[in-house]
């Protein structure tokens, strides 16, 4: 297996484009608007207590911690997101209110390393008793990866080190000896944490500790199956037994996709984690059984995930209801977390894929476009008054909000693009894998010498990328550029020439050469408008097409097109006029397809079918599906649009 | 307004043919059946106890009272049914047991005159405590309904007797005045029985009181917003409110169809009967808006209703789920109830028409063809992993089952067959309504002669229909023959004359004259197979239709079609095939649609769509919606099915 080496926000700098105005977005806007958030300053907002809870855990303030039982891991998660603004623009005020934060969160700390404001301050008792839902574990490693983040930002050790001493705490409480907790937590977290912490300090512990969490999940029979907990969450219906904690059985035998669907995320990727050093190719053939399940037959074709809101949970084959699913923007956030990893494990562009499909609809639609307004649920389909009434969309905003009572998604997103660097390539020695496509300039180090990526183009919305290297004089190494698994034909050009048969392997062209400095390297990805089908295993999207354009999936909302969606049908063989907007994000593409509007007069509710005869031709209006929500609230949206057969 | 005849099944003798079969089931296999299963000998299914709680309560057994709180109600229509049996065909043994089962009521009844057994004996202490949940008035009205049918087919008052002390009673309890309970069941049912037991008895105290229930309803605020009732139902949801009672605001003022269906139902025919009394114009009124709501925006098409399980209600407008509605089987019974009612007050083809709707399809459905499997829910779309697995669905049964907890549906759909001969027809005293055709004699009572209708057809297999008149002499009467809404053309004789221009009112052909005995009508009624679309707002059936030939709705099976129903495309524009079948029940007309199954090739969830590609031509074999599921467990079935545009 090759070691790769991972990206940093640090290495890559973005030029004016797509990705550019998002992270941007989140350095400008989202992450001073959050902080507000996190101090109960949104009118109009659920106020967090986020920081309130660590000035009473640290006894500068009276009360007790308020929010969710989890509520610290905002905190954390919004240090993590502000640690990678720093990486890529300095901020002395911003690093300043985290300091302070820091301070705080040192002064809660208990001197056994113990961190965590909800016990802490309101039940200290109840310390490691609520494995389950007590969600303790989970932030320890929300606060770890700030820790990391701030740390690799700044050089300062200060939150690292608390969180050191907290990772050393929990190494002591748990683990395999005879008074050690042989628990784990309901909800997987820590163990991506561990090994981060142990690559930035080098300490195995750490590594050794979150292998210990993962073999031992899963080992005790109905571990989780108590009648209730103390957080109040009953575990009295088959969704919210073991398997909705992933603790139904041992990692290695697992083989789809299944439980909590955010939790199968970051378990995924912490199994992930753990099969590049030990164990790893049992662990590799349950995670590509998982993997292939979940790609194949229980992913939304945003990159959403969990098809059921009652356990926020996967549910079985092929079962992807538009409109009634819980698509939770954390869970298209993990399977970004996880894609990566695969990757790590198994080079092959089909992780890349599924990254860019996540980042470009189901988790940047947790987003408004200004970065203050947020879907918890990312659905496929909205009829605000069916969402409005009806028991089984209870969990579907049909407007963008403010915050969130349980607010884990606003501050997953923000990590999430503000560390978009770590995503957009992959190296090891002697080879650098370019996966994602924006302006931009990367720093890849390959052995001792840094080559310097830099990408002109117009990605998403255009398929050309022209791509330069600069280094010092010359180096050989193989050079690996993604081909979309959207993308059916391409063009590709070396220093002008246009290359008859490149080579294509598991998804990426791969090019093996002594690169001179200010090489040239041109691929016009081939990117027209795609009408996309199901599997005919799919009973929601029967007779139905979605509208994509390179990654980015397309929908048509009310504002445009009116009320009743469903009366739309497309006609996939008539020509599609695509269309600069600017409006709602500069050069973004919107797309008309021509079809027809099925709308029948009268006032009968079942009538004669006569074929054809209520078609009116009409022109549908489709913009990119993340954008949707950004014009009025309470709109009609619908991604999948009947076809005309 | 016309003083309308009620008829009774007394009036009516079925011939060999659709109706005489059902109703033989019930009488031969179903009564004998439900006697077993309320005395717990079923085998396998969920013991009743209703039986055993009378003898509990008649100090013939020992114990506490077990069920559901409305056990009672099992028994009452039980006694109900067979009454209507015992009108049709004597059967002395089934009088015995009646007797006996009457002696035991009369032993449990209390000096005052209450009957109830979960009450008597299980909590004496509670009696008109719970008025939203506790079911006594509720299960008082089908006991009062059980012993008007018991009289009116034999002739023996101790039942009745029995009933009117307790509604005497009940009489004393509730009232305006200053020391009676000013309350009302949170189950309408009581008014209905209260309307018979008047025209019964002659009494019109029992219509007052009726009327006095119907009057208070509503009329005090957030009367039924208590947190939880003794019976353990929570009310802490928006969906189990007043409303869900139907007590959220004055009768007269409701204008829409709303709340629990079944209570809907029931109160909206209480409503019915009242609207011949008192207050006739503004109630009528009132019905009028919610009749035209419920069939032009919330009544499925076999005549379901309650779009939504939680609280088994109706939803909003165009909202109707095909596979995850409640569908109750006692609310397209209720249906039936209404309708009559609507048209003993407004003469018109609509009414009989939907109950021919709900006759043949969601009603009927609920119980199999052997009498002895049931249907709670009756969907218009079953995918049985989804429904084994999925939350919304838990209320789903996958196949038919021998018995409930809740058993309202079982002897509810038996008590409508067995009277079938009541919704045949109506008269008043010069006129004479045909409502429902089927092979059968009626005996019609115009002032005061008899004349005996003869229907000679194999309806609704084929839509000819022979009617001869018996009468001593002729009569100037006017005779009505629905003309089924469904129906686009017909040709009618009249004495083997045809008529040319027949005049057509209201949904019936109008014809007065005088008539002689042995006058001999021909009716025709165009029966070709139709495709049904439903009005383009609602969501769920964009791009489908259902078949439907006469009244009877028909769906595809899986054991006909193999899975994957989804997949199937109708040609509505190609030929369609009649066949006989006598595979499950005798001259049913089954369908062979032409279509094209859509099954894409590959693993792949999302893939190119190119049109028409994997289009290949089949056969859809359709069969009556009613005889789904009597064909082996756990089967797909489909009603709304795609449709090639």
């Amino acid at each position: 297996m090759r070691m790769l080496k991972d990206m940093s926000p640090k290495n890559v700098l973005f030029r004016k484009g797509f990705w550019k105005s998002r992270v941007d977005m989140v350095t400008e806007k989202l992450i001073p608007y959050q902080w507000k958030a996190l101090n109960n300053r949104i009118p109009g907002a659920p106020p967090s207590f986020a920081v309130e809870n660590f000035r009473i855990a640290a006894g500068e303030s009276e009360g007790k911690p308020k929010g969710t039982i989890f509520q610290d891991s905002d905190v954390a998660k919004w240090i993590e997101t502000a640690a990678y603004s720093l990486m890529i623009r300095s901020n002395p005020e911003l690093e300043q209110i985290i300091d302070e934060l820091v301070r705080l969160i040192e002064k809660s700390q208990l001197s056994d390393g113990y961190v965590n404001t909800f016990f802490i301050a309101g039940n200290p008792e109840k310390r490691w008793t609520d494995m389950n839902m007590g969600h303790e574990l989970y932030c320890a490693g929300h606060m770890m990866e700030a820790a990391v983040a701030y740390y690799e930002a700044t050089g300062k050790r200060r939150m690292l080190d608390i969180m050191c001493r907290y990772a050393d705490h929990i190494n002591e409480v748990f683990g395999p000896g005879e008074n050690q907790n042989h628990s784990y937590d309901g909800h997987p977290e820590i163990e991506l944490a561990l090994h981060r912490l142990a690559k930035v300090t080098g300490e195995q512990r750490y590594t050794r500790l979150a292998d210990y969490f993962l073999g031992v999940r899963g080992s005790v029979e109905d571990f989780y199956t108590g009648k209730a907990t103390q957080s109040g969450m009953m575990h009295d219906s088959r969704w919210f037994l073991n398997d909705y904690y992933l603790a139904h059985k041992p990692v290695e035998e697992m083989n789809q996709a299944e439980g909590h669907a955010v939790r199968a995320m970051y378990l995924y990727s912490a199994m992930a984690d753990m099969s590049r050093s030990k164990g790893g190719r049992k662990m590799l053939k349950a995670l590509t059984s998982i993997w292939r399940n979940t790609v194949d037959e229980k992913m939304y074709i945003t990159g959403g995930l969990g098809s059921q809101s009652h356990g926020e949970r996967f549910t079985i084959d092929y079962d992807l209801p538009a409109d009634t699913g819980f698509f939770e923007t954390c869970a298209s956030v993990g399977l970004v977390f996880w894609a990566r990893r695969m990757f790590s494990a198994i080079q092959h562009g089909e992780y890349p894929d599924i990254i860019e499909r996540a980042l470009y609809n189901g988790a940047l639609s947790g987003v408004s476009l200004d970065g203050t307004r947020y879907f918890y649920s990312n659905p496929l389909e909205v009829n605000p008054e069916v969402a409005a009434y009806r028991h089984d969309h209870e969990h579907i905003q049909i407007s963008r909000v403010p915050w969130f009572d349980c607010a884990c998604c606003p501050t997953n997103i923000a990590r999430l693009i503000e560390s978009l660097g770590t995503y957009m390539a992959s190296c090891s020695e002697n080879a650098a894998w370019i996966h994602q496509y924006t302006a931009c300039e990367m720093n890849i180090l390959l052995e001792q010498t840094s080559v310097r990526i830099k990408q002109d183009t117009e990605y998403p919305w255009d398929g050309k990328i022209r791509i330069s290297l600069k280094m010092e004089g010359s180096l050989n190494f193989t050079l690996f550029l993604r081909i979309p698994g959207w993308c059916a034909d391409f063009s590709l050009w070396i220093n002008g020439e246009q290359q008859r048969k490149p080579l294509l392997e598991n998804g990426y062209l791969v090019m093996s050469r002594t690169w001179q400095n200010g090489a040239q390297i041109e691929l016009d990805l081939d990117m027209p408008v795609r009408f996309v089908r199901s599997n005919s295993n799919v009973r929601e999207y029967a007779g139905k097409v979605a509208v994509q354009r390179g990654p980015v999936v397309y929908c048509a909302e009310e504002v445009d097109n009116g009320k009743g969606l469903q009366e739309l049908v497309v006609d996939p063989t008539a020509k599609t006029i695509l269309e600069h907007d600017n409006s709602l994000m500069e050069d973004t593409r919107i797309i008309y397809l021509t079809g027809y509007r099925d709308k029948a007069e009268g006032d009968a509710l079942y009538f004669e079918y006569e074929a054809d005869k209520d078609f009116v031709p009409c022109r549908i209006r489709t913009i990119p599906y993340y954008q949707w929500g950004n014009r009025g609230d309470g709109q009609e949206m619908r991604v999948w649009l009947r076809v005309k057969q």
